[in-house]
Formats: C-alpha cells, sequence, structure tokens
C-alpha cells in the first residue's frame, strides 16, 4: 500500500508539489481504445486551478505529455505513462513548514514519516496538486466507460450550508450527468451555485475557507461488477476516494442515512421492468454486497476545508520543540470542493473500469 | 481484489453460510507472539449470535479451530490458518431466494455475478457470519498491538435515533475503550443502552429491524503510521471496513461534520505537550495527509437495517421473470450494530497492526 | 510475497509437516465449474508417498476436506479451502534439527529468519509436504484447463544421469502427456523408468539421495496468454516453481541450451498450418515476450537431492555455537523426483489458467 | 501481473523502444537515501549500447531525468520517477514486422495479444531498451545496499562455448566483484574475455548473432532475508530476471548440475566461523528454504541469441496468411549479453533490497 493501487488496473501516481514534475501510470487499459486529447484536457480543465477569483493563482497549464502507451492517440496495450510539468517549482514560501507545521496539513506526519527528509515545498508528494495525475488516468478510464454506455458524474451537494438539490437515486440519467460536467460550480440547480459563490467570496475575505460535500452518480451500469468482501465496489471506490487528500467521509447510497431507518424503510423492493430486473427505490445505492445491481450507482464524500488559511493559527517549531504561530502567505484556494468534483469522477471511473475489465 | 486482502498482512477469508465452515488465513504476523485463547475466544463472543434475547437462534459455538501458524498458542512465522465450523447447515430455508431475491440482500447480485451456480444457503459467502472469520484475524492483531501500547474500542454510536455519548477525541483513553468490551451493548452512557434494547424490542415485535452507526478509537498510537496516497490510513481501514456486510458508510475525524466547517475551525492547533507533538483538538481523527499524528485515532461507520425482516416484500422471481413477494421466515436479528461492533474494532486491529509492521 | 501468490487467481498455501493440518485457499476460479473429486485425489495420489518400496514410510491418505467453495462439487465463485489432516504430529525425531541444523534444509535459515520460535517438526512450513497444498490447487486448475483444450503433462527428464527421452517440443501432444499420468515413474521410455528405479535402490541402501530433472509440457494453448515485462508466462511460472522446495532451476524451451547457439540456430521460423501460424521448431518452448505462441510450451526444472539422508554430516550446534554432527533418523524419500512430477504439473496448471483468465 | 512489479518495494517499467520515451517509478525506497547520479550513470552506461564496434549504432545516452522522489539527489519517501527519452523514434525500419513477425521476437505475439494496436516500432513495449530502466531502479538499490554493506556483481560466464572462470562460492569477495564492473566484457580471466570478442566478431560477419550465460554473486548479505513458499529469494529474483527480455533459464547455486549429485555431495556441511554460522561448500547458493543463509547468493541466467540477424529467415504475411521472408534491416546487436550483465545485477539488487525492507 502506497502510492500505487493495484487491482486489475494498475496505477502508479507520483510527484511532488514542486519537483520538476508529477504524472501517472496507468497500466491493464485494453488496446486498440481512442483517447480524444481534446476531451481529456476539457476533463483536466474543471480541476486545473484559475477558474474562479478566489482561485490559488497558481496557473499550472496541466497538459500531460504522454511519455508512452499511446500510438497515434490509441492505447497499444503497454502501460500509459503521462507526466506534467510543474512550472512553479522550488518556492521559498514553503520553508518555515518544515520547522513549523500547518495545522491540518501533512507537514507534521510527513516530519515524522520521512524523518525530515521529505519534500516539504508546496505540500511535496501530499500535495492536492497530485490529483491531476489522479485525473488523467481517471479522464482515460471515463472515455472508454463512455463507449461502453456507462456514464459518471458529481455535483456539490453543499458548501458552507448551501445545499444543492441531491439527485433522484432511482431516474438520475446520463443528460443530467453530462450537463454538470460544463458547470463552473457543478451543481443541479443553479441558484444553489449562486449562493455557494457568494458564500465563499464572504469566508474568503477573511482569510478563512470552506469545505464541502460531493456526489457522484454512475449511470448505465451493468449488473454484476464487484466482488465480494474486499473487491467490493464500496472497498474500490473508497480505497481510491481517500487518495484524494481532502476526503473524509465516504457513505454509498442513503449511506449513514441507513443509520436511522428501518429495515422495511430501507430495503429497496425488487420489480420487472420488462426484462429487467430494477428496485423502486435505491437506498442500496446500487450496490448489494459489493456486486452492482444495475441500479444508479450513488455515493457522497465529504471535504474537509482547505487548511491553508491567511488567518495565524498556533503550532510548533519542530527543531525548538517551543510553541511558534504561523500565517500561511500567498493566496490559496478559500474551498477546493469544485475542483475535487472532477477527481471524484475520476475516482468512480477507474473503480468502475476495473471491476468492469475483472469480470 | 477479492476475499483476499493483501498489504504487508496477508488476509484470506474464505467460507459460506452453511458450507461446512468458515475460516481465515493470516500471513505477515511476526514469529513469537503469543495468543491468549481465552481473550480471543472471548472477544469472538461478543460478535457471536445468542447474546440477546432477539438474536438469532442459530447459536454457533464459533470455536475457531486453528489448523496452523501456532506452536504451543505462539506464532512461528507461518501463515495462521483457523476454520469455524458451521453446525447448522444444508438448511431448506433458503432455497426459495435462489429465486426470489431478498430486498437489500446480495441474492441477486451473487445470482448475476455467478450465473446461478452461488451457494444461495444462508446468504453463501454474503452472509454476515464470516465476519466470524475476520474477528479472528482482527483478534490476533488486537493482542499484539496491545501488547504494543496500542488500545482499540468502539461503541454503538446510534441505534434509531438513540444516540450515545460520543468520544471526546482528544480525551479518549484506553481504560474507556476497555470498559466498553465488557458490554454487551457497548455504549459509553448506560442510559443509552437502555434506551436503544427498548426500541429493538419494540421494532421487532413488528417483524422489522434496525440500523445504527459505531464510533472507533484507537489510542497509544505512534505518529508515522501509514503512507500516502493509496497507502493512508483512512484507504487501508476502508478497504477492509467495507468487507463487513452491512457497512454503507465511513468517515474519518469530524468526517461529514467537515464539510460545514470553516478551516479556522477544523484545523487543529498544535502544542508541545512535554517533548510530544499533540493537536488541542482533534477534528483531524488522528489522520493528516494518510498518516498518523498521534493524536486518537477516530472513524466512524454506518451500519443498515438488517434486511432479512418478516414483513412480507415485494420482489420478482427471477425464473419466471414476474413480480413476486416473500416474507423471511425464522427469526431473524432484528439489529446486527451490536455484534458489528467487535467487527469494526477487528477491522481497525488489522489496519493498524499493517500499517506498523509496514513501517 | 510469502505464502500468498497473487495475480487473477489469489492462492494461500498454508500449514506445518507436524501442525494439524495443511491446506490451500483458491479465489478467483469462474462459478459453475465441476470438480470430479475421484479425479483429483488421483491426481494427489501422485505426489503422495507410500507409492514406492523406498517412499518415505509415512502414510498420509492426503485426502482433502474441502471447507468451502463448492456445492455439489461445482464451484459457487467463493474461494475454495481445502485442509488436509497431519496424521502424524508432533513428532520428537525433530527435536534435535532446532539445534543442530541439518544441512541442506532450512532449519538453519528458519531458526535466524524467525528467531528460534520456527516449527522445527518435520520441517514445519518448510516441508515438501506443503506441495499436497499446491497440487489442491493445481489439480483443480487441471481439470478447468482440461475443457478447455488445454493439457499438461510431465516426465522425469534424468535421475542420477539417468536420461528419459526429452519431449518433442513441436509434436508432443496430449495422448503422450496423459499416458504418464498414469506411470508411478513418469517417463517417456519404460527403459529410462527402470534404470532409475535401478540406480534410486542403490543409493538408498547407501543412506543416501538423488536429485534429477523434470520436464514438463502444455499442448492445446491459444496464443496471446501472458504480459510482458514482469507478467510473462516465465514469471508467472518460476514464481510458482520456486515454491516447491527442491526447485533449484527453470528454463523455458531450450534454455540454457540458447546460451550456445546462434541466432539463425535459435530462431523458430514461422510458417502457416492451413490457417494457423505456426513454428518450424520450438526453441522458444511456446513464449515470446512473455506470450504463448500457441505453439507447445515447455520447461525443464532442477530438483535437487533430498537433503535428508542417514549418512552422519557435519553441522554445528546453534546453541552451544561449537561443530556438531548428525545423522537424519527415520526412513526418508531418497528421490522425491517422481513425487515432484505432479507439483510442476501444478505449478504450470495454475500459471496457465491464471493467464487465460486474465485476458 | 504485468508492467508492474510488486513487492515490499512497487516498481512501474513503462515505455515504447520508439514512444517519446521509457522510465521507471520505484516506490518504497527509505528517505533520505543519497543517489550519487554520476556512480548511477556509470552503471547505466554499462547497459547502454555504443560501447563496442559491434554494438548497435543506435546511440542513445540513456541519461535519466528523475521526475521525482528526489531532493537534492536525496530521497524524500515519495516515489521516484525517471525517465529517458527516444531519441531515435517513430523509424519507418519497422513498419513490416507489423505485418512478417521476426522470429524469435515478440512480434508475433503482441500482434494477438493486442490484436494489431500494439506498438511495432522496435519492438514496442518488448524491446531490450525497456531494461534501461529496470537498470535506474536497479542502480539506486545497488547504491543503498553498498552502504548497508552488499555488493553485487556478474561475469559473463559463456558466450558461444567461450567459458569464463566461474566464481568461488564460496570464497568470492567485494574487490572480486567491483572489478568487474569496469570491464567492457566483464570476465573473471582477461583471456576468456578476448576469444569472446573474437567470436562475436566472426559471427557479426557472418550476419548472424551469438547467446550466453551470465553468473551473479550477491555478498555482504545477512542470514534470513526472503520468505517461504512464493516469497522465497529464488521466487524474487526469478520473478524479476524473466523482465529482462532475453533470459530462457535462471538456476541458484549449483542448479541444473544438482539434477546429478547425490545428497552426500549437495548438502553443505555447516561449520563455526567464530560466531558466524558458515557453510564449507556453496552448492545452495546462499539461500535454503528460499531465506538468505549469509553465504554467497550466487545464480546464473541463460541468455538467447538476439534474434534480430540480417540472414534471411522464413515467416509468415500475417495479412495474407502466406508464408513470406524477411531479414533485419539495419545493424543489430550480435550479442547482448555484455549489455546484459549490469541489468542481471539490477535484477538481484531489486529482490535484495526488497527482502531487506521486507524483514
Amino acid at each position: 500500500m502506497s502510492s500505487f493501487w493495484r487491482s486489475r488496473l494498475d496505477i502508479a501516481i507520483f510527484g511532488q508539489s514542486h519537483a520538476p514534475g508529477i504524472g501517472m501510470t496507468l497500466d491493464g487499459i485494453p488496446a486498440g481504445e481512442t483517447i480524444d486529447m481534446e476531451r481529456l484536457q476539457a476533463f483536466l480543465k474543471r480541476r486545473a486551478p484559475g477558474r474562479f477569483p478566489w482561485s490559488t493563482p497558481r496557473k499550472e497549464e496541466d497538459i500531460p505529455e504522454f511519455i508512452c502507451g499511446l500510438v497515434n492517440d490509441k492505447t497499444c496495450g503497454a502501460p500509459i505513462t503521462a507526466i506534467i510539468r510543474n512550472t512553479n517549482t522550488r518556492s521559498v514560501d514553503y520553508a518555515q513548514h518544515a520547522d513549523i507545521p500547518r495545522p491540518g496539513h501533512a507537514d507534521y506526519t510527513a516530519h515524522v514519516k520521512y524523518d525530515g527528509h521529505q519534500d516539504v515545498a508546496g505540500g511535496g508528494h501530499f500535495s492536492g496538486r497530485l490529483t491531476a495525475a489522479l485525473c488523467v488516468a481517471g479522464g482515460i478510464c471515463l472515455q472508454i466507460l463512455e463507449r461502453r454506455g456507462v456514464t459518471i458524474g458529481a455535483h456539490i451537494e453543499t458548501i458552507a450550508g448551501c445545499a444543492d438539490r441531491p439527485f433522484d437515486p432511482v431516474s438520475v440519467d446520463a443528460p443530467t450527468l453530462k450537463s454538470l460536467w460544463e458547470k463552473d460550480l457543478p451543481t443541479v440547480e443553479d441558484l444553489a451555485a449562486g449562493k455557494m459563490i457568494e458564500e465563499i467570496g464572504r469566508v474568503r475575505a477573511l482569510g478563512d475557507s470552506l469545505g464541502g460535500s460531493i456526489e457522484c452518480a454512475v449511470v448505465g451500469l451493468p449488473a454484476g461488477l464487484g466482488n465480494p468482501i474486499f473487491g467490493g465496489m464500496e472497498n474500490r471506490i473508497s480505497s481510491l476516494a481517500f487518495g484524494v487528500p481532502a476526503v473524509k467521509g465516504i457513505e454509498f447510497g442513503t449511506g449513514f442515512g441507513a443509520a436511522s431507518l428501518w429495515g422495511s424503510e430501507h430495503n429497496d423492493p425488487f420489480y420487472m421492468d420488462g426484462n429487467a430486473v430494477k428496485t423502486r427505490t435505491n437506498n442500496h445505492g446500487g450496490i448489494l454486497g459489493g456486486i452492482t445491481t444495475g441500479m444508479p450507482l450513488i455515493f457522497r464524500v465529504a471535504i474537509k476545508p482547505t487548511p491553508s488559511i491567511a488567518i495565524e493559527q498556533q503550532s510548533v517549531s519542530l527543531s525548538k520543540g517551543e510553541p511558534d504561530t504561523l500565517a500561511v502567505k500567498g493566496r490559496h484556494d478559500p474551498c477546493i470542493v469544485p475542483r475535487a468534483v472532477p477527481c471524484i469522477e475520476a475516482v468512480a471511473a477507474i473503480a468502475i473500469l476495473d471491476a468492469m475489465l475483472d469480470n
């Protein structure tokens, strides 16, 4: 267990925020799949910084260079490796974090783990920037899934108490999901997005930050994907989702809401829809016994507020063993939830293509 | 990905509810560790059915037979395998589920996945009974961790709206956790347990069932366990936790609560406690960047209501492709949350010992 | 890396020679495959001791008990676990080996590895007896492969300078391979077997032992199995083959013989046989670039002489740090090559079914 | 199983011969290890083409660019990724091989496996060029092992019947091994190298090629590395070694020679050398039960002759399904054995550091 994820697909995520680059290797993709580079780039753009007035001003173009695995934009069966250059490297901004760890960040744990040898610049290997590499892998999987009739989309469910309308877990469909891809702040209701933007602006002015939650849906899935016990769709998805730095929780279907339901409410009755077996409700979120039922697969993740805030915070000097304070300099993204949306779609795409190929 | 979990420790979980037996193989445990069989048995008893008036009357003794890996109750470095015999096998009760899948169960997905060849009796490989094997693995890990100063305990946080007092994430300690081990219905407040018992009794009389949530804490952990990206403690724990059939959600630290906090609230300030670096609050749940901080590791899981209920439910006949109804016969556990508590402790123990040996 | 082998199929081998039992768990086998128990037992019998006058007198019946994974002898999709009871356990014969390690055995390395906690009785987890578990896994795979038109057979190529006629690497066929299954001492030429038996008898009378080599062939294979680099058929087979304790070398096709050939001799010309692409010679042993060509897959393994011999040998007392001598008591198998033959077939079967399912 | 190797260390090898680049990611290396870039480059140079008059004239500089994992040439705990640019790409030389597969090459199997989508240029992902990436990983491991007192060296044992003096398996030492690093054609006896050079020149003039064998030794190893069954040193090493395209066989210690020995000859007597347990002979090649004894670890690999030869060969046209001939154009390396030597050292280094960290 590490920066490698291994299942039917194998993925290596590498890089540090201020190293020469970041990237990924993805192995196990069938040969002969065309990758539409423009669409991939459009997908990556949704994660890239700089789309909002409040975004971190670091303007990485996030254009992956494919080192191998493709011939004329078609997969050739060999592992696919892409790197993304870091153009803003070796900043001095981060020198102090080696000694005074930022609350809520991995500065302290990396220090303990790597005995002071960690790359502290920009959060090193722990930076959210690494999710650009995850999105390259996921973006490739998304295109392949789409050709197989599977559509994935996610929206911001809440930011700071502003809630979007949740997906209808039974009738959510591909057009709804696709429409979200076009939005800067993907919400089902535009009104919700407006309120969220307002709230983010207000909190940002105070030098603070916000968390939120994301709901993701997958439609067009066949029944029968996934395996029991440790090979379930929940295990696969969550083992990837917690690779997105800010994720602190995940739930499938009704999730934590199921804790307060009765069996008669929570059980989803089966019925025949023509020749297809379906359920009338979808508390199970499209997964029973770890295996897809063919109903929309639905999950939600919790995103913690960006830990880098301008407000002065209490910390310690590791070298002196004394209390110290710090205020994170530079403009930081006051809310990374919108940028996390494609990362969650990427996670879902990888897990589902993985299970599909594993069948 | 399957019924094998592989990391620094390797685990295979095997068996079906009505096969000759179930069991587990655990590889990677250091040689020379004494396993106290009485304590292990006491741990397994917490998961076993039959402790409550409402429990399923299936009275499996759940006494593991160790096939190998131990010499005079001491680990010898070889893989440890234990089997638990199923004494109530090949029941005819389940014949109908092969054709009329129970809502909320894996009957339907297993049918699709295995093309009708699945073992339908008692839920087969998808049965909650398999968690007895997981608890054997976890119980071994718990004893080894305890010798290294790590204590794990969990309580029922909610059942049907009856809420127990949550752990204090900063000051929760080993004595508190150990005291929970002794309780049939492990809650911090005895009053909460009383209410839960009452509610379970009421719902059971109606032929219905209840879900709930469990909070687990780990104390005495060193800082520095776990790895970035896919090797984080959250990834390890969740990839195991979703192996417990009824788990539908997991969150670490403040979890979904973090979604509505501001950074200044959520960030946990560091301070020096003598020579130790600690945090004043513990929204991070003892994990930053996937790696332990040394603060209590806290997580919660959602447990869905037992799907097997006496009330008549709508389903379909798979052979006829027509609607049909079913009422699950036999007395079923109206709430498996109490029995899931040691399973969650087992999951935590495996993930933590795994990370500790991986360091 | 351990006693678990993980690929598309997952295998756990467990047990010690004098523990209550040994066994295996095999996961990833498709559901709906019938396992003919009589044929499996016949396969295991080929490995079992006691077939020869010189065999170790330990008469284990080696009858696996299937704990799970089968319903009416048909795979149900769940992991398959079988255990074999050890009937001759906790012997005192081996007590001295804890202190005076047998030359050529794992006594010493196990002592260092497990710090004196290893199970020394009968070689513990290092015993050749563990290959009975491997043969259960392999025997299952063999039956499934046969239904897919793939036949595997092996013969003793040499014992003590007595050489059998090697397979014709181009024309070796299923009937030839199957005929070997029936023979106690599987050789192509019966004359060779006679000489080998004579030589084994002679050496046994002297209290000594013999090594040998085994050649294995797989016919009926489709082209395209296996993967490049670390996923090649050679990697898969060898990573399993060295799990058979006495194996000290492996070669594919012309193998070490290729070292002294020229390219023009070693390259196998392609030709069309009807619509099929074939090669006129088969120096490549059915594998190019790690991937099967469809020609017979051929490999050979070297088996070292049984290290347990009656002759007095020089060793040391680990407790005293002084020279000491030992003579291994009891009758030991003077040549385990015949019993290793089905083990090698098992290895081939697992690797090939693994690659076939991985396609 | 694929182009990823996963154990305690994780390695991904990526690239195709004529893609923009090749490279590797190596995860699990401890933080704080200095990598001497000059020494690494010197190691890679031993594998690079162009050192001999007969070498392929493709003059790749093979200078890895480190994308991440190092800070000031020191490991920071994050995965290490290096890429090597291909400067001679998209040649038209290889167009015909897509249709007329070269005997002895992976052209045909890649065609079947990837259904015509494989990258045929320069052998694609199957090219020996990929071993440059393996050598980057191995070169890093070698430096780390050396700081821990472990030295690895290999020599050409045979080329075309010209045999070098084998290592003395008991007394081979670090200075001997290091002296081999300096030699273009690493042999123990310079006379042997002279004869080999002569023979290679002669065969090259005929448009043909030569195979050979390599012997590798590891000294300074502690006892106790490796695991039983599938985690043995033989399994680890061989699962990597067959990742070097031309390797067709591997043997440990006396290897295939053991097949004709008696137990009394093959067993290596233990004795005390001061406080250390040693063996008087070393037929076991430093490994018993998969675990190191502390004696020199010795293994040999067979290298097949370069399949690309100028002589006209028989093949088929895959599109026409008819016989056809081909003569591989361009000057090809008539003997890649010298360049394979550092690859085999790399394989040993990875496997040993892996086992060492796994302890």
